[in-house]
């Protein structure tokens, strides 16, 4: 549906959750995520109307005010509580994790702390029984192998039990020819929470809007995959012990990975951020973001001196650039694969507490060599996956 | 084997349960099933070969009675029952479910008693243990993702567990070639039962009389799907409140699908029940199943007017005209394919108590506004089929 | 890597292990395996490097020997313990199991031990919980149904948990290319031991060095396939009750059936073992095996007579002539796979006490007509499978 370039939403999703800067009136809080379990109420299908619209890029801020008012009006009614509330046995905020942008700071530094309880959980064995009984449906319309097993192993570490297929496409297939809509019914018959993932931008939140328990987003094509996210920023908090005030430099294809766009995004919730962006000229962050993050005062510039940056950073969040938007130009895709590379000499550029991350899997844009150096954080930011999964599994289903 | 249009068997399979009706000679429960575990017995393998010749269709009524009183005189060893038990505690009259032919009307009776118990489990937090230590393997030599998800999910809302294979075709691919009795022989080593997809008719009665644990044949080609016929009669019970004088219109294609044609036979067992068959001319309800309506003396008519049915039904049975029969036909296949469609007009003509009903997936026979009307039942009919394979997956593994 | 010719190691692997054999020098308990726990330490990289050159044919004895002696150098340090233990509640003497070549006489005793256990474990409902809390992830890289389904049997019939992939090749694919060694890193994150099947002999040897928990080789390539030579000479203790002076014959395709090198190789390990090779021209028993025999005072024989062999062995072991390995020549293929069929007439020859074994798939070179037979040893066999699977992955969570 939206295209890759525009992949980008600025709406915070969060239902009956206005924190104190929603009524500062700023973009990313404005409109509400509504309760997905009350199907039959007419204030769902107007906010799902709303929802169709919502920009999924930030060129036109006009527009996204507007809407944002507008929804901020139909949203009214939800707004008994008006303070989030992490306190151990309420229930989580969210209905569904669809995006990134649905968590504010206060969100993200609570889904933290529960992250790290299950880092204690995960060592103990025989494990946790938190959500024995539930029963959790991977339903993936594209093989995403390392995706999907740390979803089940989320869920199995927790006492969990799941249903899996990676073969999801064959309910919409020629000759079934099924809507999204009516998998979506007929799998939530079959399970507590749904796991999705899909080959088209937006299909998470149809997901979510149609089923009455809840969905989390595992990547939809070019849209959202708002664990990994998650994890990210995690990962920086746990590696570096804080989030404001920290410098990080984003590596490699900036145009396309939703990745890097997500984490810039969720880190301009922090303080005297600082950004470097260092990329091939064909695979340059995106105007959308870099106004965004101006918007918001972070502090961001681009350079083509990996190694400077490596020197001041606290992060360099490395990634892959993808062969499979080059189309035919395999002369163009050699050049900027080969342009920067984390090797051996990037390394010792870098300060002694800094780290290296990558969203895995990576090729050779981080040589063999630098694995063996404790900087080195990409494995155990996949292992942190797992944690930031069980968190967001145990949220959904049990609260806080 | 079969062919499509010959797949419908009168014979009831029941292993030492001859019911009433069985002493009068009527064809639905003249052969007997032969009790799987003792393999060695020499009564199996002549049962076994009387399973072979057993007519599928219902044109040479007379082989089948000749059949059946040939049968008869090789099961009156096993019967030693003479009246079927329900009670708590007690075995289940089967080792196995392979057609809906096996079941006269008070096992279904008592079947689905056993199914409204399980709805009342599946409610329940943190789920049942019924089934704890138990096996599944969901043997599927063709993916049917609905299927296996909501036998998978009955398994584990009881508390077993479950093996899958959606790649069982590997096991007789061309290089491997082993016979399906070979792979079940190695399958009934690992597991506790086993749940078949095959796209051969015949296959899981083949499995069946291999395994000497139960066998659940969850489609076999052309062949039978007893747990979606049982699911069907559970539904009607469950949306109408009773079975005997009901008025049900099957529409659609009425040809292949194995689904109507289950459906009349076992509707045929309850009292005073009226059919109406709406479908296009090409894929009209064969003389078998019309014929054998009659001699049980169920009143039928054909149609062509889906409104007037609609008006006069308790359950309006919509179908989905399937492309794949059409061959390459594709003027023909349209033309039956829009020729009736249950929309919001229909949904007018309807009672209110009424419901209508379909097997999924659905393409555009149903329009999407009907979903939101209380009459609309086919998620809930979805939804049986969960509480209907929990029972007769506690029903084979620990009895009523 | 290796080619299929060269696909056999005389080298044993056993870390800590040097049984009494060892301190004579015989070739096979003479290098160690690194315990792949310690990844930081720099014996491991030495003696993984030992292991690259590992040779995987018997075709240089002198090389084989000095490696063995600068392996044992290395190892020196890690003889702490000069015998082996087999007491309740010790940790395994492995931390993977590769290769069958890891086990001396007196540990595969130990393990079969454990098997028994295990049949009697299976047996009782609802199960053990022995492994429970632990999570297998099964890696297949390629499609084996039956081995796969065994082991996750075998791990669930212990009360533990499993993660499933039959599609890891995903992860290796052109789009992605990850490397083996960054696959492991990541699913060593999400689960406690890894079952892997490669299309790649030595992959699991590589698969271990990397991985910080259990491997299990579930078949790579042409090379290993462990649990299966350690379940064929368990079904022949639990068939015939003795190791020591039994007359095996093995039959049909002995070039390229990995399962037969294994089983003679193991087989040598006992006292007064007469092998018999019954194979058509093109097939037969490779001379490094029989060099090896020969070496350790093994008697063997070729023979053309399966009746006669039949006659006098205690087993008869039949494998399938792979037509994979014939290329295009199907008449060579058709010749040889025709010559040695094992039908009733060679069931006639045997002894009462003999069995007949095969690794399965079938074709039809053992009749559907033998299975009847006590002595059609071969389900039983793949039964067996599931014991000595689930010693296995007892042993390697939670040892003796």
């Amino acid at each position: 549906m939206a295209t890759a370039s525009s992949s980008f939403s600025a709406c915070t999703l969060g239902r009956a959750m206005p924190s104190p800067k929603a009524v500062n009136g700023s973009i990313d809080s404005m409109c509400c995520y509504p309760n997905l379990f009350s199907i039959q109420s007419s204030l769902k299908s107007i906010s799902l109307s709303a929802d169709i619209t919502l920009p999924r890029g930030l060129s036109n801020d006009e527009e996204i005010r507007k809407f944002s008012r507008r929804e901020r009006i139909q949203c009214g009614a939800l707004d008994v509580e008006t303070m989030p509330s992490f306190l151990k046995g309420n229930k989580f905020q969210f209905d569904d994790v669809i995006e990134a942008q649905q968590f504010e700071r206060d969100t993200l530094s609570a889904i933290f702390e529960v992250a790290r309880e299950m880092e204690k959980i995960e060592k103990k064995s025989p494990g946790s029984q938190i959500l024995k009984g539930y029963l959790m449906a991977t339903l993936f319309y594209e093989p995403s192998t390392r995706t999907r097993l740390s979803f089940e192993s989320a869920m199995k570490r927790l006492g969990g039990e799941v249903l899996t297929t990676e073969n999801a496409r064959e309910f919409s297939s020629a000759a079934k020819g099924e809507t999204l809509e009516d998998t979506i019914r007929t799998v939530e018959g079959y399970s507590d929470i749904i796991v999705m993932r899909h080959f088209e931008s937006g299909a998470a939140r149809r997901a979510a809007a149609t089923a009455s328990i809840p969905v989390i987003n595992a990547g939809d094509g070019p849209g959202q995959h708002p664990t990994q996210a998650l994890l990210d920023v995690y990962t920086i908090e746990r590696e570096i012990g804080k989030l404001d005030g920290i410098k990080v430099g984003l590596v490699g294809d900036l145009a396309n990975g939703r990745t890097v766009r997500s984490l810039a995004y969720l880190l301009s919730k922090y303080q005297n951020v600082k950004l470097y962006f260092v990329s091939p000229e064909v695979v340059k962050m995106k105007d959308d973001i870099k106004d965004y993050l101006t918007s918001k005062g972070v502090e961001w510039e681009e350079s083509a001196d990996l190694m400077e940056v490596a020197s001041k950073c606290d992060v360099v969040y490395q990634t892959r650039i993808q062969k499979e938007r080059f189309g035919g130009k395999t002369e163009l895709y050699e050049e900027a694969r080969g342009k920067y590379i984390v090797d051996h000499d990037v390394l010792g550029a870098m300060q002694k507490h800094a780290v290296i991350m990558h969203p895995l899997p990576r090729l050779d844009e981080i040589t063999v060599d630098v694995d063996a150096d404790p900087r080195a954080a990409y494995f155990r930011q996949a292992k942190n996956g797992l944690y930031i999964r069980m968190a967001v599994l145990k949220l959904l289903l049990v609260g806080w």
